[in-house]
């Protein structure tokens, strides 16, 4: 993130204390935020990640939202400040007794402590919604599927795991639009890294298999440096193309193909790996969703993973300096 | 408390944020800490003061520690880091999310949102256990009541509100006392002020009725100079002695006998608030519990809140400096 700003300070003592790499997902319900952070986990090893879902500072249980003018989205609804406390803490190297919502029943419970690891994934609605909680972080993303793909997705999973009918998601995600353009898409523009998966309708692809996926990379952190890598021909299932962000500003825009075969993705990831210099292999799992492999999936995970590694590098050339 | 150590410091944001006043209140279970703790929040007023009780930061629930080979005294049965945090955040002027332990079914619930007011007032078994956790108050009390008089309020309490045997009281008691000498007891030598509340059982007293009471004024922070208001004539029914500590060190010894009469006892508060200064009356509700009043809580009382306002006016002061 461009400005890395806290309320709250370590001392001298916390010198010597490793600070986690901080990684924010960002983006409405069922962008795919989960999908993305399980992959992230996988990659790097439960034992190297703490993951927390910002959601869990709910202010309400769900019995007392029904009392309320706004949704679960809205900040009044969440203890931000105790959020971004919690990511300062972590971002300097102290565990955090992290509060918990019950997806399943709606209910605060009892609290989780939270221990910072070689990289904290924090991932939710509002992760990036302050300038406090975006300074916490080395990298933001924003998961920013077409709103017609994430109302696919999100019926998938409330009709299922969550026991909704069809009409009961879209009523929440009528009731919610208000407040999703208010709080929710307004990180997009505060994101280093923003991620949209989309089905190419003219191929055939829907949103239920692995979509094309557009991948901009924003001048704002070193990103690494894909010329060498991905080819800027068009008619490539994997090309890079130079262009003007929403706001006029330079970006990298990566297109990923659903239909790129694995033969000519992996020699690309091979390659911005190996570019890291990092004494472990690429993970194999990059991409995996149920057994199948997205290929845009992959190469926005690797992306992820090559800021980890990056950071995680300063990180310990930082403290080295220090001890 | 002689050091004042923060592991996270406030930024400069935080110059102009009011700081509560730290007060901490240790002791042992039944010792009356929560008796003492009450009447200071009804002197000063709830909205202007912040009570949290630090065994809400037990680790396990009660069915958990069933299996466990310690107590809640522990402080591994405890998240004395979180503990050590929060009250560093609260000294800072921040809120924090409080875990919340329910005596009353040994669970662990969903937190609560803790903002400082002008006062903290801090009571448990392990508030000043740790040097990071007494860094942060500008009072530390501890209470001291002998074993036997302990015992009673707890049978008392226990037997009744929390429903068990005499019995289970006692192999409580039993299986508490190792713990206790090792971590709760050891807090006393780093208290500034030691209240033993004591019946004198040549004069009839008995724990059940306002009991006589020692009150070790430690010279690590500035007590009021008592020797203006309070004899030193051990005739009177309440005196001051010069002495020295358990550890040799010299220290002021209150005396108030139970049978103090309020005749003898309200003039010594009036000139102890008087010297003051502030600009408010001296509170009525001194040393009520259950609508009878004991002069040696009354005066408790008022030299914790002597502490109060007059590390309120330094504060006060301190702000006005910054802005």
């Amino acid at each position: 993130m461009p400005e890395r700003q806290l309320a709250i300070q370590g001392t001298d003592a916390d010198a010597g204390r490793s600070r986690p790499v901080m990684l924010a997902i960002a983006g409405d319900s069922a962008a795919g935020k989960t999908t993305l952070t399980k992959g992230i986990v996988l990659a790097l090893g439960a034992e190297r990640v703490a993951s927390i879902c910002v959601d869990d500072y709910h202010r309400y249980d769900r019995d007392e939202r029904k009392e309320l003018s706004f949704t679960a989205l809205h900040p009044d609804c969440n203890y931000v400040d105790i959020m971004e406390q919690h990511l300062q803490l972590l971002s300097l190297g102290h565990a955090v007794l992290k509060p918990v919502y019950n997806h399943a029943n709606g209910k605060l419970e009892r609290p989780v402590l939270v221990e910072p690891r070689d990289l904290v994934v924090a991932e939710g609605l509002l992760p990036l919604s302050t300038k406090v909680s975006r300074g916490c972080f080395d990298v933001g993303v924003y998961l920013d599927p077409p709103e017609a793909v994430r109302r696919v997705w999100k019926l998938k999973r409330d009709t299922g795991k969550r026991s909704y009918t069809s009409e009961e998601v879209d009523a929440e995600l009528a009731r919610r639009e208000p407040e999703a353009a208010a709080f929710i898409r307004p990180q997009k523009a505060d994101a280093d890294i923003v991620v949209s998966f989309a089905p190419l309708e003219q191929r055939g692809e829907s949103p239920e298999h692995s979509p094309s996926a557009t991948i901009l990379l924003r001048p704002t952190v070193p990103h690494p440096n894909l010329v060498k890598f991905i080819t800027e021909d068009v008619r490539e299932a994997i090309h890079l193309k130079l262009t003007r962000d929403e706001d006029g500003r330079p970006v990298d825009a990566i297109h990923v193909h659903g239909y790129a075969p694995a033969a000519r993705t992996r020699p690309i990831e091979e390659a911005i790996w190996a570019d890291l210099g990092v004494d472990e292999p690429l993970p194999a799992s990059l991409g995996m969703v149920d057994g199948v492999r997205s290929e845009s999936l992959a190469l926005t995970q690797l992306i992820l993973l090559y800021h980890v590694m990056q950071n995680r590098s300063f990180a310990l050339s930082r403290q080295v300096a220090h001890g």
